[in-house]
């Protein structure tokens, strides 16, 4: 007897609710739709209907016949529309056009410096956008939408930059109004690492419900995905680990940020590399340490091993805070391979909690760069297929 | 052009939809309704009738009248039905009754301990809550749900306790199971801390969606409210504080948990008593700080503001992460007043990142000991008041 079990009344169950069955893309029949939904087949029949007429669902072949005509099976039309996914890093812009279950259909990445100010970064990452539809052959109209993952914190709701540090002339920009000049559809921002967990997320983890993704690279961030939702704070800056003071962490460390101690100024790439080069080795960069580490340079192996264990402290924390299912190790240092993750194991098992880490996974990144992109077309595919969402569409295109 | 935007069709306002319009509880006439819901007039009256049948709605006067007739004014009857809350501590019982509004009809506490095991516990503070409701003439049948709230980690969706440390017998119980055997609707369990969270939010935070409640006592632990949703974590145990290791903290001090460094074993009750108590000071428990800091021993001031820094160091990480509205801290020790607040504004406020503390507040708890049944009685509330759980009961209280 929980509010849980009571079941939703058929008059709730409008055209977009009845489109929610089919979002896990398998085919099926008017009748196995009205056993699902409690519908009459009458309206069933009805909505079906307008879901075909939009162009949502498609007809996919015959179900076998139980005597007389065979029942025509529906499934989702992924090529009903498209979603257009970008990704801006500091020196690059990544742009791709997805297809309505999150597919690339084509993908460009081009040098491209968040100093040039948004009126340049986005003119050009539209003009991108306009070209890949062109290439392959779909019109603006057909854009349900925009996805952009940007590198600083953003207020989500109004897809506004807030205070981003490394964003020069970005702060409180306008970022959908801009992109509506080019493109219909809702123009969706989030920070970068947010929507890199979030593509991990639907990728690989969709049945978890809580994971951290935490990206290891110039800086150090993290994204947090709780109860399957992603989780902003207040003010969009949540997940932001780099300048978390490790426990243990020499306090003669000062970090760019003033304070002395913080994970970045003794985990993130800068630190390593200029350990290493004290050291003597001649490293530069992120990709130098992934270099070293894979040519077997034993320094290289321990600094990497060592920036893990600090890395796990400040994770051991939030494991205790979050009790995620899965910890997702990405950005260019998890391409270092199992030394860094082998340093986070050690501390997160040894400093956690025994519930918390009881069924906890702690993984390198599956989708790799790829997480950016997958993470934007998500958060757009959930937003324009919400029931709401797609009651709307179904009455304009029916009308 | 956001998704947001898009508005609600008709057909999918149900009954329960529209009384979600009245639980801000304004009254309302009919023509009030029409208009913020969009519905057509018969629809508005039927669905109000319905609600008024149901007892859900009550009629409270009359509008001025514009010509003819006034028209009838209708808000949310907090009467309809009550809600059993039960908060369940190491060595007490509180038990309250509420209306549908989250007001406190008649509450109970009793020493009752945990280690007596899930029946007996479970017995006795139904029999309080069969003896509450007689006290004020409401019948079993007038129970709307129950809320309880356990000093563990819980699995919120079965409501089992999971490996609860200081409740022996308790692990895996069945808690809805054995309270629905005394009482009907919805049995559901979290742990005290996440409904001590909760109770603050609903009653004085409720507009800044993003709270951390840090309970301080004999343990440490913290309840999360993000985006307005309190934060589980995949097994329960999100928010679990205590055993956080704090940087700059002493690496000689040994937890009961087995660990070093611990925030429970440097701020939490039993270690400022232990310090005291080195330094010649006679003071037992978290109570006997309190007093020492009421009587103006300059030790205790010491001591207390010391505990809030450890505390401010693991909340700074908190801050980071979560970027929270507010922190409340709440527990026996924020009794202690303005010093361990202190303590912990001066840390959180140098070693978090400026935007995550732009608007962050640090406050005592406003709800006090009140607070968990507070958010047992919400945590029901929601339930049972959701769109789906009042068409239910519409429909059987109206067939």
């Amino acid at each position: 007897m929980t509010a849980v079990s009571v079941g939703l009344p058929p008059t709730l169950v409008g055209t977009g609710d009845l489109f929610q069955l089919m979002r896990d893309g398998r085919p099926r029949t008017r009748g196995e739709l009205a056993q699902l939904s409690s519908l009459a087949r009458s309206t069933i029949t009805a909505r079906v209907d307008a879901l075909l007429l939009s162009g949502l669902l498609q007809p996919v072949g015959e179900a076998a016949s139980t005597g007389g005509r065979p029942p025509t099976r529906f499934a989702i039309n992924p090529h009903d529309r498209v979603v257009l996914a970008i990704d801006l890093g500091a020196s690059h812009a990544t742009v791709a056009i997805t297809d309505m279950s999150g597919e690339v259909l084509g993908q460009r990445t081009v040098d491209s410096d968040i100093a040039d100010g948004p009126v340049t970064v986005l003119d050009r990452v539209a003009a991108i956008g306009v070209d890949l539809l062109g290439e392959h052959d779909r019109s603006i109209d057909e854009v349900a939408g925009v996805g952009i993952g940007v590198p600083g914190p953003v207020e989500h709701a109004t897809g506004r930059p807030a205070n981003p540090p490394i964003m020069p002339g970005w702060h409180d920009v306008d970022i959908p109004a801009h992109l509506n000049r080019h493109f219909p559809g809702p123009v969706l921002v989030d920070n970068d690492v947010n929507l890199m967990a979030l593509g991990e997320y639907v990728t690989s983890w969709e049945s978890s419900r809580h994971l951290l993704l935490v990206k290891v690279a110039t800086g150090i961030g993290a994204g947090i995905v709780a109860d399957g939702r992603l989780l902003r704070g207040a003010l969009g800056s949540a997940g932001d680990l780099g300048h978390v003071q490790v426990a243990g962490a020499p306090d003669d460390v000062v970090c760019r940020c003033g304070n002395v101690g913080c994970l970045e100024a003794v985990a993130a790439g800068p630190a390593i590399a200029a350990k290493l080069r004290a050291g003597g080795l001649d490293v530069e960069g992120s990709q130098g340490i992934v270099d070293a580490v894979a040519a077997g340079e034993i320094a290289a192996l321990q600094a990497v091993r060592e920036a893990g264990r600090d890395l796990g402290t400040v994770l051991a924390t939030c494991v205790n805070l979050l009790n995620p299912s899965v910890i997702v190790i990405g950005g260019k240092l998890s391409e270092a391979g199992e030394y860094l993750l082998a340093g986070v194991r050690e501390v997160v098992y040894q400093r956690s909690l025994p519930l918390a880490t009881h069924d906890l996974r702690i993984v390198s990144t599956a989708a790799g760069t790829q997480g950016g992109i997958l993470g934007a077309s998500a958060m757009v595919i959930d937003a324009v297929l919400s029931p709401r969402a797609v009651d709307a569409y179904v009455a304009q295109r029916t009308a």
